[in-house]
């Protein structure tokens, strides 16, 4: 039951209402650095400070509208923090009961925001921790588990970004996009190689963790050692036949890697060149990009700006 | 000589090969304190992080249109910083000598800015002596100065930003503007009178360097002692003869004045709500807004965010 490109545009009919583009932005400091011309995606200035708003809020109205008669389920999920953030703010909204799993590590301005939205927080070891516990938690409660990254209404709401970038500016040559769970990239992708067949894709992973590097070369999904890194929202374990595996294989033209001294780099950039906040995940495609690994001179190139949920004293320190 | 809205619509038809309209982003958090709709345009992340970019280089292009086949004149102008670092920029683009006084005090980031593009900087005691400095050498020298606010290409520039508004938003009650020397609010009331004459246009004063208030009640431009504030862009006396007394009078529905701790709060909240980095004089508007000063409940109401040129460390000690 993989999404299609349908579903993308369905689910830009049930956001309509609720959220508004997100700008796409001239970067002439990246432009200079990338030699071509370079343009910011800013999901960072979405409702919750990042893109996930798009497939959380989807997957719960989604559901309202499949649920009829019966009383709405509670709704349980694992997130790096974003997707739970947005989620929370989702069920609020919409009068439904959440419960996340987190890593303990999470940036607090993601769990707080998510206890501020009502929902119940559990802290765990980490995001594979969080993953399973969520998992079992929904099994034995009867509530409803929403995957940050495979499950297909959370994608089809991811890829509405990829319709919006190319209404805005139908000849852009590649898109530069942070590869966690692979959710953004399957979405957008969808989306992109339907209305704009002739642009690349590019995957970035961080090298504190990369397993769809791993996993598409050995043709399946492969465990790691996920490491820490500023890129807090991209690390962890695929899920075992995760539905990003399949869709990432198929739209993503190639996957990256950029080192920890990257991300600060980026995230340098971003706060000193365009005056904007952007937590480690969300600076994973303009750090491609200033390493001269996601496109080439001349080149029309999108990057994902995916969020801004960084505490700022530790954003602060990175940049100093 | 006072400029009007055709010469708004000219500015624009001048910089739409240069400048993109900047985001119109809604904002929750500040709806919420509002108990409106609160709507900020972010000129922040305009080129050279504000929106001075636009009468600079609007300036710049009139004078070269108008110069013919003479050499080009040589740019003089006094300015808080983010007026020169715009016109250091226009010069460097179109080939053109640049001068700018600024006051010794003015962040490092709008310094360094105007030296990294080309432009010869002299650091005066405050504002005031800057205006005097520039004055006489552009005098002495056969130089054009222009004007930080009181040039009618200057105002026209900024009043393309009114256009942008109305064209994305028809139905707003309430815009709200930062006031220093008045050449915005001046350039945006022309647009906005003319396009949306159902809006109020509310200005901003800072306590501490409050001269429209006096000057508005008086009847006339009275001298003040400005004291120094966070809204460093914003301090400093109006030029014997400014154009923008008589604009401001006739466009502006009426001037709040906020405080100190106002702008602090302000610029935490844009930072941890909105994950914007936003100087002094650019929150103005959101802590008039916050003070309960510019809006009524239910209205629709768009805030300018003005500009992004803070030093980082000072700014990361007022919002924590």
């Amino acid at each position: 039951m993989l999404p299609t490109v349908r579903d993308v545009f369905e689910a830009r009919r049930r956001l309509a209402p609720h959220l508004q583009a997100t700008p796409l932005l001239p970067s002439h400091w990246l432009s200079s650095i990338a030699d071509g011309q370079v343009f910011l995606k800013l999901e960072s200035l979405n409702q919750t400070s990042s893109f996930k708003i798009r497939g959380a809020l989807n997957a719960a109205l989604r559901l309202i509208e499949t649920t009829g008669a019966a009383p709405l389920p509670q709704l349980v999920t694992a997130s790096a923090g974003n997707h739970g953030r947005a989620l929370a703010l989702a069920a609020e909204r919409l009068g439904m009961a959440c419960v996340v799993f987190t890593p303990a590590t999470a940036p607090e301005a993601k769990k707080n925001a998510i206890r501020r939205h009502g929902a119940v927080l559990h802290e765990c070891d980490d995001y594979d921790a969080a993953e399973t516990q969520a998992i079992e938690y929904a099994a034995a409660e009867g509530a409803t588990y929403i995957s940050p990254y495979s499950h297909p209404d959370v994608i089809a709401g991811a890829g509405t970004i990829g319709l919006e970038i190319v209404e805005a500016m139908p000849a852009f040559d590649v898109v530069v996009i942070p590869l966690g769970g692979g959710g953004l990239a399957s979405g957008m992708g969808l989306a992109i190689k339907a209305a704009a067949p002739h642009a690349t894709i590019v995957g970035v992973e961080v090298e504190a963790s990369s397993p769809f590097t791993l996993s598409l070369e050995a043709g399946r999904i492969t465990q790691i050692t996920p490491r820490s890194s500023l890129a807090d929202g991209l690390t962890g374990n695929l899920e075992a036949g995760t539905i990003t595996f399949p869709l990432v294989r198929q739209v993503v033209d190639y996957v990256v890697t950029v080192s920890e001294d990257d991300l600060a780099r980026a995230m340098k950039g971003l706060a000193t060149e365009e005056r904007l906040i952007v937590e480690g995940a969300g600076v994973a495609a303009t750090a491609a990009i200033m390493a001269g690994k996601a496109s080439a001179p001349g080149q029309r190139v999108v990057a994902m700006v995916t969020g801004g949920n960084v505490d700022l004293p530790k954003w602060l320190f990175t940049i100093s």
